[in-house]
């Protein structure tokens, strides 16, 4: 047995509260090398005779990546406390693994050795807000989505066009542009926009902030965003919208205070400034976002900084009822602020969405006292490389993704921010050169996925372009220039992952297949008795797969195409067309 | 090359803060398989013409254990962010490891798959009070230490006695007791007293607490416990006082409300009712500590008890000057609730020192929001069972106390509680079956070690007892019946902690050699130039052991016996007593 391979940890996403009651345990061994792994556990208090009381669970094996088999157990404690340890047995062997290394045998004249999750106590549990599982989310880049009132645009605002932008242009985008487009939100079925940001600013993406408490007038007043979030909740469209705490713009009146004053200005520690007097040129002299000296970095532990940006977290919920921040940069920021943040805007709105951007392993921001979910690009990056390049060989793109799923707890998995793309990429047509198969598999996986899906703005009329400018594009209004089929494509997903509980996110995600040879892949999603199969074909040519599951008698549906078929047989082979994708409900 | 068996993940003890402008990177590899591990490391924004700008960083080996071999380097990096990841050599072949799996070859292109401590924000870098890496402490059970004022003793207190006592006499100690017998400690060395419960209580070991901002009348009134804080202080003694927060005494008027008025009562919230009316008998229908009706578990979310409970930390930091809290039962209380009592406490005074019981892995708790340290029983579990038992051999006490050492951060080993023994478990000599030399061993580890030590009452003096009742004897104050030998030893130990700056917690610990076939272990502890190197013999036989380092013309001296030694040979050997120690400065 490789005890090298055997790996837990409690607290993280190998032991947590999936609630007030329950406890999910994950434990990981070399692949193909262990036959059946046992829980043990019991209270601590419980003992008779100087024996420790405990009882035993079956683990079932839930995954398997390259490397690793992973092991899985659910567990209500009696008295919400837990001491446990794993035996684990193959062929040859037997042994137990504890905290303290393995034994033989079981311990129970003493508990030290064991893992402990000490105590369930309700405030540490991860409780993202209950409507997230459920939502839908649309991305907006204001500047680009609708220009509604002309008479707010910016100085040399360019005609709304479907060329390429340039970094620095202006093409008028509002929000009452983006009023005038709520129906076509609600026919695509998103239940949430997440808007980048439109506090005032001076570039066309707003990342630069001027004032956190202002609306970019090119946008419209606070009345109109106040309007604009109204319709969104009567439309049963959540609002969520970007704040950029890590760094200010250049021309944040504090920063300018510095700028002018040097070390006498009563800002100076608000930012990372390292000597005076403060230059910008050749190289800033102060901590900035990346080395960009136009976003200086904010001291969010200074208690100033810190009621500011609290304010401004608590104000936009307040005052307009958003419902989410999305946190620009959020992993350069100091864990100290968002526990901070956390508690301030739900203390408003005890069920506002807090998104952080993090790009990597994000399991100390997802402890239940940060953010409820992060931007999940670890988890498509895999299937964006498998469905656009045909360079991941499938069964590596089935470990990659079985890896992030179980990168983080089950209830933060469920509320992951998934995106095929943002305003930082470029567009996933694109990346699929074009190829629209690839990209109705990509949505097709997106929203079938664990977590929340996000759809770009454009990308489900088929919009291309580059990363940024390319990405930017004006949205396309155009009806005989949209795609129309890939519209009614996405809306079509969009609705069974609402109607259909096991291909929504209520629905449990298993691999079943994944061959290099053919060049597909399958999986079911499971709810109670109902299972959706998805098979994917990463090849050119059409190919005939074998659907391993008897469905003799069952009656089987198409959920792409409506039809519907009664199987005589016990084995049934699907036609898989090049790059197609097939989606059967038994 | 084992692939499953290396690992890393950042926050935790394999990569964290050391200081503002320091990182500390660790990584597990299979033992003795790697021959050379590089950290690629640089800062995520530089890059030249689409390639990201690292570095390389050589990593040392710190420490083997049984399965593993553990590298370790420290970074500063210019701009205090850092995406890394690590090449591993052996004669076979060349990995790259990275949070997204392994690579044949450095990227460079895609900077996604490499880990990320993405900024070292001041806020959470994990910060002990300076002042507690240098304090050795003592632990006092107040109720046993001296009974210093006889008006006070409770009912039925019994004469001062060696004795041993039942679960639930009374001797009458108190603080008058300490007061008279600070000059001991003074001699001793210590410069912290813990002090186990003194607020209001039933019991004689007062951990049903009545009222957290009484002290109890057995003990003394406000105003001695405010001498006694003074004239610590004076002598450069730091106190420490145990509060009970994760439940408490029955007698807590909040719980009597509930008793009396079941459902009505205000403070029904304040702990865990399951259902009314409240029951205590035959069993509680109330969470408790383990299963004990008389202590109730308190509601540590529930508003009205944090503020309770936030004051009592604050009042007696704030009225009464002490330096530090130890938690009782700390890893059942809720992460959120410590974190707000570190914030408040700190408040009041910044350098207060706060300390958990936690028996097991205490990482979640030693992230720097929460304590600056731990009781730390696993590291001297396996001194202890090494020394004393000799069942362990030797290589596998060194495995374990190596793992130990690397469970944490060093910043918080540093600071680590290190203990032989407390009011909960068997006194040292005890456990040693009466063998002084042993006791010696252990003193002599438990001094030399990493972390700060603490000494319960009396060991000193070769007190003797079983577990509660019978190692809360009566502190022996009969000089003909207190062990001299002993506290000169101890003493001595303290004293070269103090002034031996490699002794102490200045020194780096390194295990030199561990011989399972004499029995017998050594490490060193260095700092800049001294060396100071310790040898057990764990055997019952006399033997004599090469000192792997040449000494040819060195000074060296012989700390324990003040012996000094200049040495022509280059290797020298060295006689151990039966269960000796021999520590060595050159």
């Amino acid at each position: 047995m490789t005890r090298e391979a055997i790996y837990h940890r409690p607290k993280n996403n190998f032991a947590y509260a999936y609630d007030t009651q329950t406890l999910h345990i994950r434990l990981r061994s070399k692949k193909n090398e262990i036959t059946a792994v046992t829980l043990i556990h019991g209270d601590p208090y419980v003992w008779e005779e100087g024996a420790w009381q405990y009882k035993t669970s079956t683990m079932r094996k839930i995954a398997a990546t390259e490397l690793f088999d992973y092991w899985f157990v659910e567990i209500q404690p009696d008295f919400r406390r837990l001491r446990y340890g794993f035996e684990l047995k193959n062929d040859e062997e037997t042994v137990v693994y504890t905290e303290r290394g393995f034994f033989h045998e079981i311990v129970d004249r003493d508990i030290a050795p064991y893992f402990c999750f000490p105590y369930l106590n309700k405030e540490d549990v991860f409780t993202p807000p209950a409507w997230v599982r459920d939502a839908v989310w649309y991305q907006i880049f204001p500047e680009r989505f609708g220009n509604g009132n002309p008479s707010l645009n910016p100085k040399d605002t360019l005609p709304w066009s479907s060329e390429e932008p340039t970094p620095a242009n202006f093409f008028g985008g509002d929000f009452e542009g983006i009023i005038q487009h709520l129906d076509y939100l609600v026919q695509l079925g998103i239940t949430g926009i997440y808007f980048t940001p439109i506090f005032k600013a001076t570039t066309n993406h707003k990342y630069d902030t001027v004032d956190y408490m202002e609306i970019d007038p090119q946008f419209g007043d606070k009345e109109t965003f106040k309007r604009l979030v109204r319709l969104c909740h009567e439309h049963g469209i959540k609002v969520m919208l970007d704040a950029v705490f890590n760094h200010s713009g250049c021309y944040f009146a504090p920063f300018q205070d510095v700028l002018e004053k040097g070390e006498s200005s009563k800002y100076k520690d608000w930012f990372y400034i390292w000597d005076f007097p403060v230059q910008t040129e050749p190289a800033p002299n102060y901590a900035t976002f990346s080395f960009t000296h136009m976003m200086p970095k904010l001291n969010t532990s200074h208690p100033e900084v810190r009621e500011y940006l609290l304010e401004v977290g608590r104000y936009w919920v307040r005052e307009f009822d958003i419902d989410g921040w999305r946190l620009d940069v959020a992993n350069e920021v100091g864990h100290d602020f968002w526990r901070a943040f956390r508690k301030e805007v739900k203390s408003i709105k005890p069920d506002v969405y807090i998104l952080g951007e993090i790009w990597h392993d994000s399991m100390p921001w997802l402890q239940g006292d940060q953010f409820d979910a992060v931007m999940n690009y670890p988890y498509s990056s895999a299937a964006i490389q498998f469905f656009t390049q045909g360079t991941l060989p499938a069964e590596e793109f089935v470990y990659k993704t079985a890896e992030a799923l179980l990168m983080y707890p089950q209830n933060a998995t469920e509320v992951a921010f998934n995106l095929l793309g943002s305003h930082d990429t470029p567009r996933i047509l694109t990346v699929c050169q074009d190829n629209k198969q690839k990209v109705k598999q990509l949505f097709t996986f997106l929203l079938s996925s664990p977590g929340t899906p996000c759809i770009y703005y454009g990308d489900e009329i088929s919009m291309a372009g580059d990363t940024d400018p390319g990405c930017r594009r004006c949205m396309i209004w155009d009806e005989e220039a949209q795609d129309k089929e890939m519209f009614q494509f996405v809306a079509q997903l969009i609705s069974l992952r609402k109607k259909n509980l096991a291909f929504g996110n209520r629905g449990t995600l298993q691999f079943v297949t994944a061959s290099n040879a053919t060049n597909h892949v399958m999986y079911t999603k499971t709810f109670e008795e109902q299972t959706v199969l998805f098979a994917f074909n990463n090849s050119d040519q059409e190919i005939t797969v074998d659907m391993p599951f008897n469905l003799r008698g069952k009656k089987v549906t198409s959920l792409l195409t409506g039809e519907e078929f009664a199987y005589e047989a016990e084995r049934v082979d699907v036609v898989l067309a090049a790059h197609g994708v097939v989606v059967l409900e038994f």
